[in-house]
């Protein structure tokens, strides 16, 4: 397979061309103190490096050897260990981390494009600095001063890893009913006592000491969700010198056996009595934990889109390698036995769907990533406020759609190979399997939709869609005058009309209908999704256009033919997900236990 | 996991009370001597024991232990010997066989529902006799006497087990240019010399030997695919009385790691001057093969379905028994911490989805089988030459159809289990592993659709079409007086009329652009198949209403249920893909290499 390569040249063509990230940055005081745009392309640069030279290498094998676990230890596969000394020697760790303990303050617009590398090159390996981070954001907005200056300059530097401890054997979506204790001491501490599953890297050899964020109920916690509580607890106990102490009263029990990410220990945890600290305040553990998760949503999302990158590299290698049968048109290598596949309709069509995806899914995330930059640096309070909403609007999006087209694209990858994309040595099963989990976790996709449909759109009355509507509707009206910008724009103002109809009417039948949001909101998100990436594609093609004449790298001239691909081929989908929805839930609801 | 349990009420439905097969069979004089209904349900009976009692436990397991190599030997997973050795002794190879040389003669309509439940139970295993019944089509049909009278026999009986012997290093899709091998010599045989790869149960130790159907090239065969002929070579050559002789020289160089059916061997086979037999005329060995690969190809297209089944079922009780959060109008279960998440509209669609997709495709399989049944039994001419038509039409539909609903339909199950789904001991996640390379073998879906678009559509210049489309319309004609009918009738005929646009379309583009035809042809029969699924819905939901009212049990009335959200949620994509054709090729074939 082609060896992954971090594609610098598109991300900077989002970060510069399409979005104007300096002048971003530079507006944002405290992000403008921490970086310049020279800075940001070292990074950049560096962190392309680091991905395709260290991280990429050991994908391959570590999803053939695993970790392994043995008496409560577990070991990583082959050069793990040495790649996550290179990312703390490199203090990568802390790209985004906030620099009064030692991150380096990074823009999210900036630290985006690493993560989409790092999981790109090996998403077993990046899930232990993206844990590190979420708890991070976690703590840092939470934790107590004390907690802050003892556990976020080790966990920064990577020295130290973290872990998010949610779910439980009988709790995993619905987090009120959790059974995992926690018994407050006479010394401000808490004894924690339950079991913890599906707990990614919570227990390895990389680090020195793993931090645990684990949610539990104090003894006279109200029922239900908001009964949860946050603890801190580490691995090995911390002096008050810093140093290690004694090894706390927990541990791993086994590892999971799955289906991919394999080379990642995705753990059982059981707490005996462990010595934990609450973070933020009782009872405001899930609060607390979404700060997380927010933040960890747009993160899994970019796994989804950093796969798929991985995949159209290596499909498209391929199709330009590999010979089969003539073009449809006639012999186009006639000297050879066969014509490269990528002479036939079919797989460019998948191709193009593929870079479609990808290259829709970066500028979507770095859009998202934007908002995230301005909610958290802006001075502007109007702006700040607008960039919660779409924050919050847009995060169950980028979870989800760009996992779900993740996968299509890594199926699509997988195709193209033919028979050689079943067999592993290739490497383009791994990535389906590897982009499986990304659909499930951190809340499933069917979650997200729920949240978007339902606490995001109907919640708001419809006002957070009407601020996202009201960007899209900007653009079309400031680009109006622009002729070559009007296959683009006419599309897509008709795909944003179609969104906003289908909102209105799900309002409407929210208030008649609770059932009304949960029968709706999959296809919504997926309708919302192909709306968003018609938008980008809008804004990429105008990125491009200016660059267009006389470009002979087909780099500007591609994107506005692949554009011009996706709204063809791809944003009609919407037209099918809105009927769909319009058919309102009684199909759904009406059939019996007996009649499903 | 719910064990898998063969589905003998669904079958029974579809055979009896959807497409009335008992009639058919008694109409067909070649069928109704070897089979009548008691015969037929008896037979249903035995092989619902045998898959879901022998084949069925013995999967999960030999997912995870796999083949073995060792110096050309291979090691099948513990168990699978002995279910062979079940199947031999059940007669199970020659269900559908010749009964001139040992087979039972039965119809495809019913060895189609045994297919599925081999297939849904355990698709590893179903590999080999599904290659076994391959090899016997092409045999009986293209095979001298003496050939037929020496070998299909022990293929019946399932002593020896067949091998496809076609893919090469270098050549997949493109046959035309295999470098295989064939001397002629002065005996009548041919030393064959090469290697082939993808080589299904190439090598393994359940049957006491192996016959291969080889491709390759006479010393003065013409280039391309007009210069293909195929060949018998047995692993071990045959004495004139039967009895087994010396070793033929060729093995299995080594097996593949797949990312699924792992309990199966895919062999890389070595020949090395081996001793086989011409088998057809030479250089036809490619419309030899066709005549297997048409009957393997529905045969690919009900793994994807017994795949789907597998997951439903599963899946379905999956959500009975997990709970988890509230039903939206309230607590169903007070007196529990959470409700099934069967209550969840999202479940409900996901669950609906499947059930669509696993019962329609159930119905179009035997939909399919039946005209494979009039094709090859009817003394009727024009009944036999419109079902030559049919098939023709349909078997790409029901090879990448079924197997593209069917990966959807697994992913869906697996995503029903959240993060257990993810998990190996829960199943589901093999279901999507073994499902996937479905799409892939037997000729891609890719390719599937350049059949039905370019050989089959344009091929004939829309004729076949029109066979499909007067069979929809005179059953909406026939109906059209039934009101409780009209609600999937409608659509049904909107559906029909929308592809018919698109099939006259697509044609009409075709004479200008050789390039249409494979820039329509996935989209194309994924619309086809949907339309296909509707009728097929239309027909079970008029097989159902007559028995609805009063119906206790559910079956009846869920059908209608089942068939009212296809037509709601489903078929709507059908207007989405009719749109992505409309807009042509150019999108598609603008682009350079460099642009993509």
């Amino acid at each position: 397979m082609a060896d992954y390569q971090a594609p610098l040249r598109e991300m900077r063509f989002v970060l510069n061309e399409v979005f104007d990230a300096p002048a971003l940055w530079a507006s944002l005081p405290k992000v403008s103190e921490n970086v310049d745009p020279e800075t940001a392309d070292a990074i950049l640069e560096e962190a392309g490096k680091i991905t395709s030279g260290v991280l990429a290498p050991i994908n391959r094998e570590g999803d053939e050897q695993g970790c392994h676990w043995n008496e409560g230890e577990v070991t990583t596969p082959d050069g793990f260990r040495e790649a996550y000394q290179t990312l703390v020697e490199g203090g990568w760790n802390g790209l985004g981390g906030n620099p009064e303990f030692g991150g380096m303050g990074m823009p999210k617009t900036l630290v985006a494009q690493f993560e989409e590398m790092m999981q790109g090159a090996n998403m077993s390996f990046g899930l232990a600095p993206m844990l590190t981070a979420g708890a991070c954001v976690a703590l840092n907005a939470h934790g107590s001063p004390e907690l802050k200056e003892k556990y976020l300059p080790k966990l920064y530097s990577g020295e130290w890893s973290g872990a998010m401890d949610l779910t439980e054997p009988h709790a995993g979506t619905d987090l009120g009913i959790i059974r995992t204790k926690a018994d407050p001491q006479d010394d401000g501490s808490y004894r924690i006592t339950g079991t913890k599953i599906f707990i990614t890297w919570g227990e390895h050899d990389m680090a020195e000491n793993i931090v645990h964020l684990v949610l539990a109920k104090l003894p006279d916690a109200p029922k239900g969700p908001k009964g949860i509580s946050m603890f801190l607890v580490p691995k090995f106990l911390v002096n008050e010198d810093g140093s290690l102490g004694e090894r706390n009263q927990f541990g791993c029990g086994s590892l999971e056996k799955k289906m991919g990410i394999k080379a990642s220990a995705t753990c059982v945890m059981n707490y005996d009595g462990a010595t934990g600290w609450l973070v933020g305040e009782p009872n405001k553990g899930l609060a607390a934990m979404f700060t997380m998760m927010n933040y960890e949503r747009l993160g899994v999302g970019i796994q989804g889109l950093g796969a798929a990158e991985a995949s159209l590299q290596s499909a498209r290698a391929y199709a330009n390698e590999r010979t089969q049968s003539r073009a449809p048109k006639g012999a186009q290598q006639p000297d050879q036995a066969a014509d490269p596949i990528l002479v036939h309709p079919d797989v460019r069509r998948m191709l193009l769907t593929m870079k479609s995806f990808v290259e829709g899914g970066r500028a979507f995330s770095t859009y998202v990533a934007g908002w995230l930059d301005r909610a958290k640096y802006s001075d502007d309070d109007q702006q700040r406020q607008y960039a919660d909403g779409m924050v919050a609007l847009l995060t169950p999006v980028a979870k989800a759609f760009l996992t779900d087209r993740g996968l299509d694209t890594t199926i699509l990858g997988q195709q193209v190979f033919g028979g050689h994309g079943f067999v592993r040595e290739w490497g383009q099963e791994q990535l389906v399997r590897d982009c499986r989990i990304t659909q499930i976790y951190e809340g499933t996709n069917g979650i997200q939709a729920m949240d978007l449909m339902g606490r995001k759109v109907v919640g708001s009355e419809g006002k957070l869609f009407e601020l996202f509507a009201e960007d899209v509707t900007d653009f079309i009206e400031q680009n109006s005058s622009d002729a070559t910008l009007r296959p683009y724009l006419e599309p897509l103002a008709a795909a944003v009309e179609r969104l906003a109809d289908v909102t209105e009417l799900v309002l409407k039948q929210a208030g008649d209908n609770p059932e009304a949001i949960g029968a709706a909101a999959v296809d919504y998100l997926d309708m919302f999704g192909y709306t968003a990436l018609a938008f980008m594609w809008a804004k990429m093609a105008k990125a491009a256009a200016g660059n267009a004449e006389g470009d002979t790298s087909g780099f500007y001239t591609g994107k506005l033919k692949t554009a011009r691909f996706y709204f063809d081929r791809l944003l009609p989908r919407t037209v099918a997900l809105g009927e769909g929805i319009r058919s309102g839930a009684d199909a759904m609801m009406a059939p019996t236990v007996e009649e499903i």
